[in-house]
């Protein structure tokens, strides 16, 4: 169970079967540095334009198309005191007709507090003096090379994973991937320092952080959209448009779980989720919309 | 402040212009016995066809086109031993290519345990043998004569509320409704013991409620859509398909009321929204879908 | 075989059970004539405020639900020189983003040539100096009472009709809807000079007409959505959102009318639909989209 | 101007920036034999797994990104004297609900008389006796290098081109796709005899083809989606789910293209739009939907 501290040479704007940034075996630790989304790092340095630049791939030993890749997200520490956010809510989430009265488009700056963990506007806005928010890191853009050796914008998402921007995808959770190539690939970036559901301003609050992940190999998986599970939750994930098509894939995921590692055909999962599912928007910003269908681990036992 | 007992004498399965069953006064309180979503009384006899009867219309003395009725949910007391549900998720919540493979949909029973405050199936099934849910109880269905004279399902929502079968709508909640025809014409019924997000199984726990509601009108509102106030949440309320267009209402008419009573401009409001917004997916089984678009109090400041 | 010369004394903005307005017999024909979609008149007198003021309700005897109301459109005579259009294409068919800028919407004045039986834009349009179209008749919004007493705006469609703003509803095309209420209770006006797919601009050229109809029961039909016949073609229309849903409703109902009326089966539907059928856009701008299914009579053989 | 006769060694099932099977000239025509659906060549010996099997990438000398390639589909003759259709309509194109009653899936055969330029079923299928259908060849998927070095399965489709599945896609029609790569890197396969519009059974008629295809480089374009132009029509195209979106998308194409060749300011060519576009259903079965915004040629002037 080696630790790896993995200082990328390049950055990928698409998630592909490219070669492997570093090797490690089953199980590995890595540790690494993350740029922002539009490639800035810790140093305020771009590395590389946007979007979404990831670090990578990880090729992890005995991962093969079938497996599922399993990611414990194990700590996020934030590498610099700034990050920033678009300003305006997108053109996708208002009424159509209101879009010609938003203002125009800009970013803002935010100040970091790495004592206190916690973020606040860098300058003062009307009505918003005193917010002041916990840090609440996430990765929102990482995954495994997809299959059929597509190579797909970090801009968007799909089965493999990508620009998911779901606020769960944070220290303490642990993700299930569905493998598609050799040695699963994995890449990682686009950091946030907190943000809503639905990522509607475009942006969590953007900036650079210092991961630790460790990978892991579960042979012959079934699992077709990614898994989570938290201290106290389990997850599935669907990437689509429009929301219903992401809701319709995380639903069809968590039915297949529950049935094939809790025992519950489907009947029995409809009386379970219909009474305490709960869905999460991830993003409505991105190419591909994220949803992810959530049940609280105390309804379930494994069988 | 009087209070009210209504008793029904019949039952609609439009929301629309009639004659009122009840006229109160402004800030007077109504308690009133629904009848489930196939008008099945408390006692098991049906007085009403579905889709979800409603009691109503109460006539709110003052209430006047361009004015919100407040409804306060003072308390939902369970007044039968069972309700029931779908048992098999919608063919609108999977993929498309494995509803083939559902069963076929059938009722089922659940015990409400008016003691303990708690429900579970009546019949056990495999996996669920301990699946003991606490009573949340919600109202599934309300709403005011909406605009233009119109007289529309219970089985759909709109501006004017609805069946917009959202877990929130419960005691305690405050809810603002945009009047549209004079004395506002208030209904409500098809209340659920507790119910999943999406409703995804076709149903909550449909039963049969004593529910105590205070009716206030508001002069010359603006509002919508739908607004929500809990102990610690404020939300909005849009109803449409595809879920993204509810999910567009809800913002949009959040951002009015930041704006209109918290002194926060489109930028501002795009700041807070941006980094601690909540979707509550109400449902995804209606023919209008429900989303709310939720804000904790906390990061609020009346001006 | 009667022929009524109908004359309102008042206009409907919904769609639902009111006392007739005039009633006759099965087969009979009515001549009418309506007012445009502000519910301006011939002689630029506005009878009524929109949407779209209908003409009706028009009691058929001996039509009772379950029913189908044959209407055939026999003609449509323009009876004034202009007619008015919105001039900029609605926020709902452009990307989200360039929404911020489309230029302010106004309405634009056409002038009809009731003898040549042309429409050209009033004002001169740099680029348009030679746009002279031929008047394409069509009835924007016409129906009969919806299902359980509903009263629903004539801004929006669904089963029962309603305003679909589709192009091949005018003169020789014959149209079926499913009855809901005794009598059928059928309306009409919003009527076009001529309009493209989708009514994107918000309108067709709306004008006044007037309109020659017969009207017909047929007894014990099984139509869910409306039917269509012209010269060449049948087709099925849909109504709601997304437009997928739209599509998927009309596809379901041709698959119904091909097994009911041509012997059909869902294969052998398929192999016909899958390589000759074709989809038009009614409309993409009501609140219900509007969406067509349509097959060439030659490739059909009643059974 | 040179004609090349390409054999393909291998086959692609992606559409990325690879080594070029073929360089050729700006102005160059290409003759090359496409595989089926499934790889199957003319003699029925499968080069390729699906999906769709590409022939290329061909480099055409000078195109750089920002330029569109031109595509000149000179002539397409089937080679083979069957065909093969999927046998049910898809999932995702009927009411949800009535998914559970669709037969399941399976492949049919059609025989394709070369002689008469006309396609029936192999088997005889009861209703379709006579069902005789022409030729009426067209490429389903083409396209060039995406941007950003991307490479994405053929199953789906965007900017540049893909598995759009759209009808007018044969001889005679010219199309232009923006350049994203140097030497453009174009991509084409999957013919079909014929389709229905939607490709609603999943395919049209799929079989191999000897394509003749002018390849020629326009420098400095600003298309962002395909445009096309057959004898009497233009049209753009977008890809995109729900459909609302690709008609999004092809809406705005066609307005930048009425701005820049044709003089139309965004009133001008809502005027024109507004009351002749066609939108055209290209496919709603693969994972992007396709729609054309179409316009016939008489209504246009060049500038």
């Amino acid at each position: 169970m080696t630790l790896h501290r993995f200082v990328p040479t390049e950055y990928h704007n698409v998630i592909g079967t490219f070669p492997p940034a570093l090797t490690i075996a089953d199980g590995d630790t890595v540790v690494t540095e993350t740029v922002d989304a539009r490639g800035f790092d810790a140093d305020g340095v771009q590395r590389k334009h946007g979007p979404n630049p990831m670090n990578g791939p990880i090729h992890v030993a005995g991962a093969e198309p079938g497996d599922a890749l399993r990611v414990e997200i194990l700590s996020m520490r934030p590498t610099r005191d700034t990050g920033w956010t678009g300003n305006v809510v997108s053109a996708g989430v208002v009424d159509p007709e209101i879009v010609r009265a938003l203002p125009p488009r800009a970013v803002t700056t935010w100040n970091i507090d790495r004592e206190t963990l916690t973020v606040h506007l860098a300058e003062p806005v009307k009505g918003l003096e005193n917010f002041v928010l916990p840090l609440a890191p996430m990765i929102g853009c990482f995954g495994v090379a997809p299959k059929l050796g597509q190579a797909i914008s970090t801009a968007t998402s799909a089965e493999f994973g990508g620009n998911m921007d779901y606020r769960l995808f944070g220290p303490g959770t642990t993700v299930w991937l569905p493998v598609a190539a050799p040695g699963a690939l994995f890449f990682l970036g686009d950091c946030h320092a907190t943000q809503g559901d639905g990522e509607i301003v475009g942006t969590g609050i953007e900036t650079t952080f210092e991961v630790t992940v460790r990978l892991s190999v579960e042979k012959r998986s079934s699992i077709v959209w990614p898994r989570g599970e938290t201290e106290t939750d389990i997850f599935t994930i669907g990437n689509a448009r429009p929301l219903e098509q992401a809701l319709q894939h995380a639903t069809t995921e968590m039915l297949a779980w529950l049935a094939s590692d809790f025992g519950l055909d489907t009947i029995a999962a409809s009386h379970l989720l219909g009474q305490v599912v709960r869905y999460d928007v991830g993003n409505v910003y991105d190419p591909a919309y994220t949803m992810a269908c959530r049940l609280e681990k105390k309804w379930l036992k494994r069988t």
